[in-house]
């Protein structure tokens, strides 16, 4: 539990949290630069890296060091899961003042480590520096089926929208957290899906595997800022019905609305089905609820259909570091 | 050149900067969060990242943007340098504030596109952020024949130690470049090594081919901070001789001798080679001087030789961002 006065002494309690991990074809060289990983046949590499901020994506005081462990890496998993593939093995970039290479590292790995294990992915390197802030930036390589993953670009018109979960959750556990006085409790019910997001890797490479999937992304930035993007990349446009979306089950359904349709953070999947095939997809897959939320339109607009005959551009509402 | 108010603009200016890179099997999805890569059959990949950030490894006002964008990508490309490896692709992590989006970030990423055509590694994906300061993690993906990585821990009792290149010139420009005012000029001679450091790819795949290196690894962090590592990992001591050194002609023959034993940023690889193979080593490997400098002990000791009847303990003078 105490401060690390040296690199070796913060790696080596990085190696004796991960000691047990292992996986597939992954051969773990704690002494050197790098890690060996062998993909098997047949498969291809899926490559993505997410920054973890201190500041931008998440405060000491207000998150617990475990969340942040758990969170850093299933955000960055959730793009795996988005493209239909297998969670391998991650790489850790870790920075960090010395007064926190103690509990709060600790904990840090406690969270990440039971990510890891959650979601199937073995750490198998990284690079640790000391920085006034804490950044954090993962790295996942995952596996896909040769020629199976799904990407953003395949949808087309007339195809069915999906997502999975009730979205909104963890905005409105964000607002919460932001609302109260220090720090957020990693038991508190509302803040759940803020703290602890899951990957949705079973039902991303079960869309895979049994090809139904047109296109595909998370939600990581809200609906309405993610589902523009999905769409560009398939050069076509989309419209909303607002009384599908699954939303929370509030007081005040305008709030409600308003988070399902732009709350970020939610890592839930969207997705394209062609409309021969939703009769194949289940209303919950594993317990995880799979909701219709509009269509595919050749035109390119985002349109919001908010009753039987009126539908208005849907703005984004999700979040962009760079907006002035 | 002008400042970016959104991240796809931000994300734009790269694709457009890198956009014609291609390599064997990588398939950039420049619409998604990730990119698919397809290993070669008959090969591992090398995973390997490295932090480079503002204030610790750069500073804004000294270091050249395009210096920083070759450098990020070169030394975390050394360590599959060092393992006998081919550099295939990297993710580039990257925060930095508004004010830089324009004609820093063009430079940084000009630099950064010539290593990638220098080592052919090409560009498969990346995570940008806003930050007040500039933050940049590099993964690197590589391929090497499968079992043939040359590995920290592989030096025997007797195998001779050897260098590449002239030690303490990448820290002879740094302390130049520290005592100028100002930015350092990216044609200065003496700043070349700091600024452009070169990952020794050819000669490490030739060793790993030849089957010649018992170990090896990179100099990042000064021969004193890195022979230990590489000795530790192998289980065994090292005597270095003082004389053999590959020295910088500076008058001082004194502060030559303190830069090549504790200089850091080098980028040279450090490997040991059996006896009976010495006479398969050039001395020179298409112009980069190969130099014997020591040998590997049983005892667990590291020693430098001054004189021929003189051995005293080499302590560790790098560089470690933990120290106290």
């Amino acid at each position: 539990m105490k401060q690390k006065n040296n690199e070796q002494e913060v790696v080596g309690t990085i190696d004796q949290t991960f000691g047990s991990t292992r996986t597939h074809g992954l051969q773990l060289l704690l002494e050197d630069d790098a890690a060996l990983w062998a993909p098997r046949a047949g498969r291809e590499a899926i490559l993505t890296c997410d920054w973890f901020l201190e500041g931008s994506h998440f405060v000491i005081g207000k998150h617990p060091a475990e969340a942040v462990g758990w969170k850093c890496l299933a955000r960055a998993v959730s793009d795996v899961a988005a493209m239909g593939g297998e969670a391998r093995c991650f790489l850790l970039s870790l920075a960090l003042p010395t007064r926190l290479t103690g509990k709060w590292l600790d904990e840090f790995l406690g969270g990440l480590r039971r990510a890891s294990k959650a979601v199937g992915c073995a750490l198998a390197g990284g690079d640790t520096t000391r920085h006034e802030k804490v950044l954090i930036s993962i790295t996942v390589v995952g596996e896909v089926r040769r020629g199976r993953a799904i990407l953003r670009s395949g949808a087309e018109p007339g195809d069915v929208i999906y997502v999975s979960g009730t979205l909104g959750e963890a905005d409105f556990g964000l607002r919460k957290l932001l609302r109260k006085r220090g720090m957020g409790k990693s038991n508190d019910a509302a803040l759940q899906k803020h703290f602890y997001p899951m990957p949705r890797l079973a039902l991303g490479q079960w869309l895979a595997k049994k090809r139904l999937a047109t296109a595909m992304m998370d939600i990581s930035d809200g609906l309405s800022t993610d589902l523009p993007r999905l769409c560009a990349a398939s050069r076509v446009g989309a419209r909303i019905e607002a009384d599908s979306l699954p939303m929370m089950a509030l007081a005040n359904t305008g709030e409600a609305r308003e988070l399902a349709l732009h709350g970020g953070d939610e890592y839930e999947l969207l997705f394209t089905v062609k409309k021969k095939n939703i009769k194949c997809l289940p209303r919950a897959f594993r317990g995880l609820r799979l909701t219709r939320i509009g269509k595919i339109m050749w035109e390119r607009k985002i349109l919001l259909r908010t009753d039987e005959r009126k539908s208005i551009p849907l703005r984004s509402g999700g979040w962009d570091p760079f907006r002035a």
